[in-house]
């Protein structure tokens, strides 16, 4: 019953919040007066504002700061991209059709609602029951097509809308696809995420940077995922904007010469030793959980770090903000570690930024599928003697034993790794000869000892050649917004205390107008005023509004409230005004001159709300009053 | 032989230009290591971050300065939108295939070129046809495929590359098609301008702006035209950034309250009558060209004199840009007036920005395919009284005489504009009866006068509801940045006068990095000054580099003039250095404490590099000598 009250709480919040957001145009769905298109939204004007500003501090806080490599890269992508990237192949979701209707449905999601509402709504299911739904809904993620079509038919489960019979789920790729040309002979997608772009550009990029590591790169840039039913608005759609960041890195060292600055900052983790045994998130010292290795490496670590002050910058409750690291079975098989930043908002614990070293899987992938080595060297100070392997097949023997075969088991012996054929020198010299599995052939061949020489050969070198790692930290750029909107919105009653008005905490860097300015009452000479501040906001680069409707103040007052506005300026003189903040509700008065000045001190970060009333001389709030 | 000397010129300092700006990564092909795709172009780090300037610059210079209302709409965009705006049907070039490979080409561009070529090169051809070649190059627009498919066949052009013979000419569609959702049976395309987006957005918008015009909304955002044979590098792409206005204006009042500001403005007009008789473009006063009726209205007008401003502010030749008027023929039916925007580079004069006058035509295409209206109110501060026309069909008798089509024949009458109404009122009245075509039904009808009734009404009205009219600008982002590259480049010699040394121009307003840092020599108290200095520079929000290599300074210098950077601080002491101006290489003294300051101040436009060199003590050159 607590259960249901908090969920009502939380539905009725949202629905407050969204209400709100929408009819301030924050953000409505797209195409409306078409009936719109689901997963697709628009941004409003202060919805665009507040986008824009995040972004710009995203460009202050990372490229800025650390010198990032920023591209710009197209969304149209040709297949051959993506199908080295593994996209056009894995980038799918299981499907399930209504055998009738033809409606689709991700599988997972009906599985797991059937799940969730068993476990909240049906008080008579046994204990071992709700044990096995909870069992199901940790494993949600690791079903096959098939485990998943076995237990939807277990379960009865059908069409949620038509209650109809529903097919196998099969999969389906989530890239919107297109052609690129006229001819039709050149299938392409809009990209899924912005990376390939940074990766495809390494060679040209290491060039640009003194062919020097560590270094990263940077995109901002839409996305498309063709989600199959897309829902809880903002968070999944079709199209989105992320910001990502490839950090490249020797794979040998993997410190981070500013790791100390960030090493003290404390927040909550939640690694995976935790998750398995059914704990909580706990607070911990970045410093120390990279020194425990329970963050892999310092780059990593230095990245959850500047993540973390970049959320809580931009307004992000660090009370509802945690670091969760990937459980073995959600991270790639070529990924070092994982760590998503997770928000917490009335959808639950939301991924919105991961923070991932993929090692050096994507560099490889295109180096092979292009042809191009995406490499960086290592130029020894000094040349150093190392062991190498040589493999030597001996063509002649393998002509005479393979004959149209030869080439691919002499390349399949050239490629062997070390491992493989030091045991393979061993065996031949016990054994004279050994079976050997040729994949391209799919099948074993006998190998003999004439026909390849092994040994170990001590070489002098004067560089090193490997593939960089790659730690990437990617934000999906719309659910920060939406859990920032989340987190900044409060209500307050009224001063009649007849109703609840909305405001919107943002901090001045994120607020989509940072002033409106006011006559107090509709009057020439205050309008004059208004107008000379107006184009002073403007010369000092300060988003605003002016008002000068006949509206009363309280009315006015809360208007901008709901938009998230932090100061307001009223015009009740003609040569000095009052500056009102929108939380404390505190009013200063200051000299219409420095008006321009005072809010840009305060909107820039140089100076805090605090700083600016030990300056200005508080004004108490008399015939100014609000409603 | 003058004009191909000119051609070599041009080709020469394009190469030039281009060789260095794939080098130092302004852009490159996309997917290069693909071996690319025509017409996708990456920006590289310091493309990218002139971009982000010019867009920044542009939402200071538009959005901010008016206010504007800026959207963020997705690029996905569902068929029903596109086939209202026209772009299903019409958005299309005519293509030509080579009949043997299917390459396909532009009809057009293989017309143009040819006729182009026959001029230059053929010394043999008469008068006549060289008079007949031009007259074909004036129409190019205007021909149907039926008439470029008789000129190519009439001068046997084959297809370039293979020599082989060609298709009829066709349309071609050049939006990019994709498929919304999983079921395959939403039909969508990636936007060919962001345009539509706005004007969907209309009602909410009017609301937003407490339903009073005249108000403009914004939009940047990437667009997508899937061109036949994209060529001339930046200037014609597959995918391209846009940055549009639509600004919502009464049709009966078109003036513009900040007209005054920008009408003593003078630049190159090229009015449609100048072109038609042969003349050049002459310097105008654009309020002159306003109040002569050469350019339509005021706030047309307006948005003239603002792109000027932008544009000549970012760094465009004042003297290679032309405001050059659409002739009849260029225009759409319902476009009240149109200019572009030229600039001229080596390919010619560019269309970078369209200004247009597009009347009610977009709001109108949307509320009759949609159904919403998408109107404005005047409300009257007193009602007034007006003649109504009032159309009643007598449904008994329709019905009679038309049974099944009785819905079609009254709807066609109900919507007869006043003139036709009127019209068919005297004719009844003369003739008792009038044949009338029903466009449905494809036919003449007969009413009769016992059919209908017309007859015009005195009624009070308290509002006038009214279609607002739409005045357009859209900017091609990477066109312009294109004509900036070109106009900012040139060479001078080296020192030692052994080579030409590249160098970009930028203001400082779009350089990509406003500022580099050298410690004169490598030591390790120069070195210490140089990082102070950067994170003084980080923390101004400077975007700046810091190059501690050993490299002679000249070649430092070199290295970033060709990056366009617009001053270079080199520590030669360790409490003061200098600060070097990119093209007058002119350098001062300044307090390493004062860099930041002095750096922001000059870049932010507060002072120009002449206050400064006022203020601070010139530096003679001597140690500190260039190469």
């Amino acid at each position: 019953q607590l259960l249901q009250s908090a969920t009502n709480n939380r539905d009725a919040f949202r629905q407050a919040l969204v209400n709100t957001l929408e009819r301030r145009l924050f953000y409505m769905p797209s195409f409306k007066i078409y009936r719109g298109v689901a997963g697709l939204y628009d941004y409003g004007p202060p919805g665009c504002a507040v986008k824009s500003n995040v972004l710009a501090f995203w460009r202050q806080h990372f490229v800025l700061e650390e010198n990032m490599l920023e591209v710009d890269c197209p969304c149209v992508t040709p297949e051959i991209v993506l199908k080295a990237s593994g996209h056009v192949e894995k980038f799918t979701d299981l499907m399930v059709k209504d055998e009738k209707t033809g409606t689709c449905y991700r599988a997972d999601h009906l599985l797991k609602d059937y799940c969730k509402d068993k476990l909240e709504k049906d008080l008579t299911i046994t204990a071992e029951k709700a044990a096995e739904l909870k069992h199901v809904l940790a494993l949600l993620d690791d079903l096959s097509a098939e485990e998943l079509g076995a237990k939807i038919k277990e379960y009865g489960i059908t069409a949620p809308d038509t209650k109809n019979h529903l097919s196998d789920p099969y999969p389906f790729n989530l890239m919107f696809q297109t052609s690129i040309g006229p001819s039709g002979l050149t299938p392409g997608y809009m990209r899924p995420e912005t990376a390939q772009g940074i990766f495809v550009n390494f060679k040209d990029l290491y060039y640009y940077n003194g062919n020097k590591l560590p270094f990263a790169a940077a995109q901002i840039g839409q996305a498309f995922r063709n989600e199959i039913s897309p829902r809880q608005g903002l968070l999944r759609v079709r199209e989105f904007t992320l910001a990502e960041i490839e950090h490249f890195v020797d794979p040998q060292d993997k410190s981070h010469p500013k790791f100390s600055e960030i090493a003290s900052l404390e927040f909550l983790m939640f690694p995976r030793e935790g998750q398995m045994s059914g704990q909580s998130a706990e607070r911990v010292q970045i410093g120390e959980a990279v020194a425990k290795g329970i963050v892999n490496n310092e780059t990593l670590g230095y990245f959850i770090g500047r993540v973390y002050l970049f959320l809580t910058r931009l307004g992000i409750d660090k009370e509802r903000l945690r670091f969760r690291q990937h459980l073995a079975n959600e991270m790639a098989h070529y990924a070092a570690d994982c760590w998503d930043a997770e928000i917490e908002c009335s959808y639950g614990w939301i991924e919105c930024v991961g923070i991932a070293d993929r090692s050096a899987y994507d560099l490889c992938a295109h180096s092979d599928k292009s042809g191009v080595a995406l490499v960086a060297q290592e130029k020894y100070s000094e040349p150093r003697e190392v062991e190498k392997l040589v493999i030597a097949p001996v063509k002649k023997e393998l002509g005479l034993a393979f004959k149209g075969n030869q080439k691919m088991v002499t390349e399949a012996l050239e490629v062997m790794d070390e491992k493989v054929a030091l045991q393979m020198k061993a065996d031949l010299e016990s054994k004279g000869e050994v079976e050997f599995y040729i994949c391209c052939l799919g099948k074993n061949v006998t190998v003999k000892k004439s026909m390849v020489s092994i040994s170990k050969e001590k070489k002098k070198e004067h560089q090193r050649v490997f593939t960089p790692s790659v730690i990437e930290p990617s934000f999906g750029i719309g659910r920060i917004i939406y859990c920032l909107f989340e987190h900044a919105f409060y209500t307050r009653p009224s001063k009649a205390g007849d109703e609840q008005l909305n405001v919107f905490r943002f901090p001045p860097l994120v607020a989509p107008i940072k002033c409106t300015v006011f006559p107090l009452v509709q009057n020439q000479q205050y309008e004059e005023v208004a107008k000379f501040i107006s184009k002073s906001l403007t010369a000092a680069g300060i988003s605003h509004k002016i008002d000068i409707t006949g509206t009363s103040i309280g009315k006015r007052y809360a208007r901008t409230d709901e938009l998230g506005v932090p100061f307001a300026v009223t015009v009740d003189s003609r040569s000095s005004v009052t500056i009102r903040e929108r939380d404390s509700k505190d009013q200063i008065r200051v000299n219409m001159e420095n008006v321009a000045a005072v809010v840009k001190e305060v909107t820039d970060g140089q100076s805090t709300w605090d700083d600016i009333l030990k300056a200005y001389p508080l004004h108490s709030s008399g015939s100014v009053d609000e409603e």
